[in-house]
Parts: structure tokens; C-alpha cells; sequence
């Protein structure tokens, strides 16, 4: 079995286990690190490396816009060509399209952000026209020109970048999508998602090195929907699973648990898009193995870094001449060589240091986050760790 | 001795030899690779000495600006600060804020580049009334505040930042200025070397770490302005001298041979702001051991790469499916792991890692070409080798 379930949090759906790839294995709960076009932004992958990532994430949309999924199978797929040794993954294009593609030239508007911080992942774009039963029409937000994207497409691009783990193409809904709209989707989605893995089975007889492809549960924010798609994506022949579309923060746990409790428990579960610590924990006690988000390193580009008591704005007054680790305890590569004085300079300064130093320390935060979390459900002990990790993270960062 | 010359070209003024810091050795001849903000831009200080770098300039006028110089010394120094733990430099200040400073809010207007590659790093504009005999009054290009450098201000703010080696405040002149205001300018050139030295051996007295200082020769395109402005600096107590303002392509190698002959031998010469590697030949068998400039850095960040046989524009197309290294025999972090068809996505998707792995690349050329000079000197082998270089660089990439 790819995925083995190691130990269980009592009481709930949580669980920390271990999926297995021809390059490397990942421990869950884990946290995905967005690799968009080949490169996590700023990062050599020896630099993503010792943040103590396991799994890079990398964009099929992106990718086939550029550099082309031509060019990345030629190089021996996304790994080789970025040159990171361990497992990687591509989403199905599916989100991107609906959130960049469809927007170029389209009275369509961006759904305003809520103030909760989760909406950062999860901007939302009515896909108006461009969609049919058989597919996407959308236009590159790069140069305008126009593309189709089915899901016997996507999963042609997806063998070409050759990740270790692929998703079904999912049809992405806006959060303020009515109910009728809701259920066209869904529907929509279920039929790509058997589309996808007959396209998939296709092309792995072909000769296609070993890759697993996971289907997408969505349903927006209504339960019942939620659990209908569990019921139909859950009955596929599926090697995993992840919960796509959008969530109300508060939500979060009670939406996720519904799905989990219905989709296959020996199988992994990955909460798309997500990455706030916060939203982990409630994602994880539910039952969520695995993460993403371009949070920590949009984060890191901003100066904005995280820390165990928060976050922290590195390029305000207060840091000029702070001549210590952004945390004393981090053993991340910018804490041990590096002062907050220093990065304060260099973000003030915009010198391109600043990213690459930034985003080396929340990427450490993330994963020492996550091997905390796999920790404290291995040696049963969740709540405890839950609790003062909330206690601490959520104090506001002052001085 | 800090300085030690260990081989000479026969019939020249070159040789090889090595300059002494408490921080490491710098083997001569050299390229002191430039990072302006205590940061070699894109680059962790790892990955600067990865390229076999070993001495980093920083440039005072910026320092001073930001992160402010009494930041840089309370954390140390510069080098402490940025944590390269090799030998640097630190320059006057005086090329800056002539370049920089003088031109805001004025209207001064920058000489026009000449064609050849060698204005890149001779950008000059005319200093107008800022100047007088005491200092020189500027205006910040970041935000436009007044600030006004003496020559024991300039070195002030040089033992603040820390570097093994500084130079004494010069003011550099336009190539273009009529030979009454070359001349002017050069005897406040000298009154200010005086001062530059009497305030460095105050701070000295009082317990400043250990530090050379050296003189500037200035004296435009003007040969007997050199040779007077050569005789005055060279009769001067500095542990090495500087040559500094603009020179036309074809007279460096004239004009270098002229102010090394009248220089004392037995210290180091460092011909400012020159890093084109057929200037740097030229200097080179005139007697120069010393060399820094952007050239590199800031080819590297434009996507143009410097190889054994000539620049690479690594954006152009034929490099979209080229899964070569940009050098086939590099040792470089970037020609080991990354293709050119990577490089070229990167450039063209404008991801932050181009910047890095064409700096390291562009670095490493330069590094591995001042190794080559240095062993040829060494095996009295220089004609033969430049010859066979300046073949190979001289050729147009064509694919």
C-alpha cells in the first residue's frame, strides 16, 4: 500500500501515516510546499531542502503555459528539470483556470476577500461562459491567447510534468455560486473526475512511469452537496483524494469531517490550498493528511514572518537594530546566520536576499510545524500540543 | 608584509602576488566582487564563496544611506553584518555620490554611454557646485535628504563599516570636464588623500580594529594629470593605491602602465570599477592587481551569461528545449545541476531563482578566469594564455 496509517488521534478522525513514491516517502500530516513554475520562488532545492520539505507542489497550468509541458517531459519531468530529488506533485489546472485563465477580458470580478486570513488561498473567480460538460474554454493571463483545457487534457499535460502524485481536472466553483450552479458543477466535476482516471489508466498502460492519481471532493459550502461528492468521488478507483473549493473559516472542521467520515479511510486526503497553521490543526483533527499553499512563501516575499508567537513584520522600525535570530530557537538556515537588524535592512533595501532568507524561515516554521503535529498524534499527546501551540501562535507579535 | 608579490611577467609591470587581512588571504591578481548593501544581490554569502570569491566590496555611499553605518557597527562590521567571513572592501563614497547623489533634483544629466561595453561600469555625471574644497553636499537618491561627506567623514564612516581594506575620498571627475576643472579637481583629490589619511591614523590611535588605507590616483584621460596625481598619491603613507575615474577603451592599457610605473612597487594597485575580462588583461600586464565591478553581478540578473567563448542571452528562444549546461566543462552550482532550457524558463517566467543561478554561473567565470591569470603568471605562460583567451572570448555564442 502507497499510504500506511501509523497511529490515530483518539476521539477523531485524525491520523499521521506515511505515503510512499518512487522518490521518497512522505510522512503525514505534511504540508506541500507550491512550486508553481518549477521553483519554489527565491529557493535553490537544496535551500527547500533544509527547511525539511518533503513534497513540492507544482501548477499544470502554469507549466503548460510555460515553459510548455513539452519541454518538461523532454527534461525528464518537473522534478529533473527543477532539479529537486524528492516526490512532487501537480494540481489539475482546475483551480488556476477558473481564478487567472477565465478573468482576461471578461467582465468577471474577483469575489471580494473576507478578513479572515484563509481567503488569501482562495480567491475565486465566477467562471461565467467559458465552461461546457466537456470542458474549459480560458484565455492565458500571460498573453491573452486562448486555450481548452478537458480533463483527458489535463491528465495528458500531468503524465507529461510526470509528478509522483496528480489530481483529477475538478471543476472549481465561486463561494458565492448559487445552489442550481452548485449542482451543475458538481455533477460536471464527477463526470471529469471518471474521465480523468479512465485518461489516466489510458496513458499508464501506455508505459507512464508509476504515479498515483487522486480525485477531488468539492460541493462549495453546503454540506449535503459536500457529501454527495464524498459519496460519488470516494466510490472511484481513486488513489487518494483532495477537498477542493472553498470553505467559511468557522466551517472548516465541521465540512471537512463530513467528507472524511465518507471517503475511504485507508486512503490519503489532502486539503488543497490550505496552509494556515490554524486551519491545519482544525483540517488535521478532522482527518486531513496533507496541505498546501503559496502562503508561507508569499509570506516570506513580504516580509511578513512567522513565527511561534505569530507574525512578524521584519521590515518595521522596531527591528533596525535587533541583532538577533528572528527566533532564537529556529534552526533554520536565516536564524543561524542572520539578524532580524540584517533582514529588516535587506527587505528596506529590496535586495532579492531578503526573499530567499524569508521564505527559508517560514518554510522551516511550516515543517517544524507539521513534524510537531506528526509528533504529538505519534506520541498521543494532540491536545496538549494543539492547545499551547494555539495559545502561543495567536498572541499578536509586539516587540 | 600585508602584501607579497611572488611571480612578475617578464618584460612588464604584472605579477601575481597575495594581500594579507586578518579575515584570509586575497591571491592576486583579483576581483573583488561587488555587494553594494553588505549583500552580493541574489546571492547567500554560501553561494558567493561557492564561486571561489574571496573578497566582497561594499560601497560606503549606500551603507551610509541605508542600513546607516552606525547599524553596520554595532553588528560588527560589514562582513559580520551580511556573514562573509573573507577579506572586504569598502570604497570612498566618492564615486557615488557623484554618480548618485549629486543628480537629484538637478540639472545634471549623465554622459552618455559610450558604445564600448566599459561604460557600464563608468557612469558619470557632473558634480556642479556640490563640490567644494572641504567636502561635497548631496542629496540622497532614495529620498532626497541633504548630506554632506568630508574626507574624515567618508573615513569615519569607513572604520564604522569595518572592512579590512578603505580608500581614501577622491572626487571623480566626468570624462567629459575641460582640463582647467580636471585640474582643480585633482588638487583637492590630493588635499583630501591627505586628510583621508590624518583622520584614519586618529581612529586608528583610538583602538580601531586593524585596516588598510589606500590613496586614489584620479587624473581623467589626461596622461600628464595621472602621472602628477601618481606621483603626489604614490609619495603618500597609503598600503595601496586605487586608480579611479574613466579612461577611454583604447588608452587603459597606456594610462595603467604610466601610474603603475610611478607607483611604489612593492603595494597593491586596484583599478576601480573595471570587470570587462579583456580590460582586466590589459590592467593586468600594466601592473594592476586588484579589480571589482557590477559587471557580473548585473549581467547575471539580465539574463546575459558570460562563458568561455563570449556572452549568452540566455532568454533567446534557441535555448527553450537546450538541455546542455551553459558551460559544458563549469564547475559552477548552477552549470551541475540546472539546464539551459531551465534557466531560459526561469529568465522568461521571471522567477527569482534566474537572478541567483546566472549570478553564481557569471561569478564563477570570473573567478575561474583571475585563477587562470594568476597560474599563468605563475608558469610564465601569460602571452600564450591570453592569446588563447581573447580568441575564444572574443567570438560571438552562436548557439
Amino acid at each position: 500500500m502507497p499510504f500506511k496509517i501509523e497511529e490515530k488521534i483518539k476521539g477523531s478522525l485524525g491520523r499521521t501515516g506515511k505515503i510512499s513514491t518512487v522518490h521518497g516517502a512522505i510522512e503525514t500530516p505534511n504540508f506541500a510546499v507550491v512550486g508553481t513554475k518549477a521553483t519554489v520562488k527565491s529557493l535553490t532545492p537544496e535551500q527547500v531542502k533544509s527547511t525539511g520539505t518533503q513534497v513540492v507542489l507544482g501548477n499544470t497550468y502554469h507549466l503548460y503555459l510555460q515553459p510548455g509541458e513539452d519541454v518538461v517531459r523532454e527534461a525528464g519531468g518537473m522534478g529533473k528539470y527543477m532539479n529537486w530529488e524528492g516526490p512532487t506533485i501537480t494540481d489539475s489546472g482546475g483551480f488556476q483556470v477558473f481564478s487567472l485563465g477565465a478573468a482576461i477580458g471578461r467582465s468577471v470580478s474577483k469575489i471580494a476577500k473576507k478578513e479572515d486570513e484563509n481567503t488569501e488561498c482562495k480567491e475565486l473567480i465566477i467562471p461565467l461562459m467559458n465552461i461546457d460538460d466537456e470542458g474549459v474554454s480560458f484565455r492565458s493571463h500571460i498573453d491573452g491567447s486562448p486555450h481548452r483545457f478537458t480533463p483527458e487534457k489535463s491528465i495528458e499535460i500531468q503524465h507529461a510534468l510526470g509528478a509522483d502524485i496528480m489530481f483529477a481536472f475538478d471543476e472549481c466553483t465561486s463561494p458565492h455560486a448559487g445552489t442550481k450552479y452548485q449542482r451543475e458543477a458538481l455533477d460536471r466535476t464527477h463526470a471529469w473526475a471518471l474521465r480523468s482516471l479512465s485518461a489516466h489508466k489510458k496513458i499508464g498502460k501506455a508505459g507512464s512511469t508509476a504515479t498515483e492519481l487522486w480525485g477531488i471532493v468539492q460541493g462549495g459550502r453546503e454540506i449535503e452537496l459536500r457529501e454527495k461528492s464524498a459519496k460519488i468521488i470516494g466510490a472511484m478507483n481513486f488513489d487518494g483524494f483532495g477537498i477542493g473549493g472553498s470553505f467559511d473559516k468557522e466551517d472548516v472542521g465541521e465540512v471537512v469531517a463530513c467528507v472524511n467520515r465518507l471517503l475511504p479511510e485507508e486512503l490519503p486526503r489532502h486539503f488543497l490550498g490550505i496552509g494556515e497553521p490554524l486551519d491545519i490543526l482544525k483540517a488535521v483533527e478532522n482527518g486531513c493528511d496533507m496541505f498546501d499553499c503559496v502562503l508561507p512563501t508569499r509570506w516570506g516575499r513580504n516580509g511578513t514572518l512567522m513565527t511561534r508567537y505569530g507574525r512578524m513584520s521584519i521590515e518595521n522600525a522596531e527591528f533596525r537594530s535587533d541583532f538577533t535570530p528572528i527566533e532564537d530557537d529556529c534552526s533554520c538556515y536565516s536564524c543561524l546566520h542572520f539578524t532580524r537588524s540584517y533582514l529588516h535592512h535587506l527587505f528596506r533595501a529590496k535586495e532579492m536576499l531578503a526573499s530567499t532568507l524569508a521564505t527559508i524561515h517560514n518554510l522551516r516554521f511550516m515543517m517544524s510545524f507539521m513534524e510537531e503535529v506528526r509528533s504529538a498524534i505519534r506520541e498521543k499527546n494532540y491536545t496538549n500540543f494543539k492547545e499551547k501551540f494555539i495559545a502561543s501562535y495567536s498572541k499578536v507579535k509586539t516587540s
